[in-house]
């Protein structure tokens, strides 16, 4: 087809969100989620890798996997904007659009050597939903791609938004010690659709294999309970 | 196909460079190099814009159109490491990868309207060929894009590597004045394939439909010929 490419998936990412509810709205927002990526047998060597470890940070070109719609529109309603105001698709960072590509900044943890899986870059800031097929992966080079003086347009105001948690001690212990903190800077982060401001509705958010159910009354997420999956 | 998705070409970058030789090798480093960004009919709606001009810089998704191969190959020889020692492509920015995509960060300088082509963004520090398809184009975002105290790799050391213009006066006024001093920063960032260390040797670039005649002597360009193409 004209003016078309195609582009094969070459790894996956597991992550502890197997669904968009609750992910954070951009990479490096929760520091400590980390995901594994896992190629593809067809894209498992060693070799692609050489030099990967000098790099602290990665790109990942990956797959919206559950963004993908027949038509395209030119606009779209953050959710950060209250999901009531319009931008322009081109101005946003929104999955849904003409290519479902999305673009995410992590930092490479670990490069694990496994015995059935290859090599595996165990990453952390990934705010990539558990299968996301991964379509490219750059080191991150600071002297191009940094640019901290840089407008970040509507988006600038919005990102000190974060909302208290409170979770009752006996709620936090059904989590493994090492998701605890994890979930607390999640939902700090306000999953809430559109800031929805019902304070009787409860939301789940389901993460690392549980189900998370939570209010919100004003600024403070009150976990009200965590049950496995 | 199973793990693969087509993706459409939304936009075209119009620049100076139609060939490859001499374009720098990351976007920023030649920041007066501009291009235009010209949407194909489908997707030329100024609504798609809309928030675009609070942002100062962008990332495009781009097609390495000269890269495309039936193969891939795992390790590739960065030009700035002299070409002689073989990196792993997922640690490099190479266009010769599993999926021939490239990723620039452009300074957005206007959102131009046009009569005849709409809405057209004229961006600066493009390192990307005349042409080239652009499949998307995304807001940056100085909060989760930007880290400078990231790790560059092997990448790192080699960023300060720049030589010295010599341009006899008759020559620069071969060219328009307002690509002279861009066309000696893109000299400057030593175009020649694997630090190739002949003296003798006589290099061209094509830039701004001129053809320019150089050689390296030392660490200092040469400008020997400026023909118009």
């Amino acid at each position: 087809m004209e003016n078309s490419m195609i582009i094969k998936q070459i790894a996956v990412i597991h992550t502890d969100f197997r669904e968009k509810f609750g992910i954070p709205r951009q990479s490096g927002r929760v520091p400590t989620l980390t995901g594994e990526i896992e190629f593809l047998p067809e894209y498992r060597k060693s070799e692609a890798l050489r030099g990967l470890e000098g790099f602290s940070h990665l790109w990942l070109i990956f797959d919206f996997s559950k963004a993908h719609r027949e038509q395209w529109s030119p606009t779209v309603r953050p959710p950060r904007l209250g999901g009531n105001q319009r931008i322009g698709v081109f101005a946003s960072r929104s999955p849904f659009r003409p290519n479902p590509l999305g673009l995410s900044c992590v930092k490479l943890v670990e490069i694990r050597h496994t015995a059935d899986r290859g090599d595996v870059l165990v990453v952390s800031g990934a705010d990539l939903l558990d299968g996301t097929p991964i379509y490219d992966i750059k080191p991150y080079l600071p002297f191009a791609d940094s640019h901290p003086e840089a407008l970040g347009g509507y988006a600038d105001a919005q990102q000190s938004h974060r909302l208290q948690v409170e979770v009752p001690p006996e709620l936090l212990e059904c989590l493994p010690e090492d998701k605890r903190q994890t979930m607390i800077d999640c939902l700090a982060e306000d999953p809430r659709p559109s800031y929805q401001n019902d304070s009787e509705r409860v939301y789940s958010m389901q993460y690392a294999g549980f189900d998370v159910h939570f209010r919100v009354v004003q600024e403070c997420v009150q976990v009200i309970g965590v049950e496995k999956l």
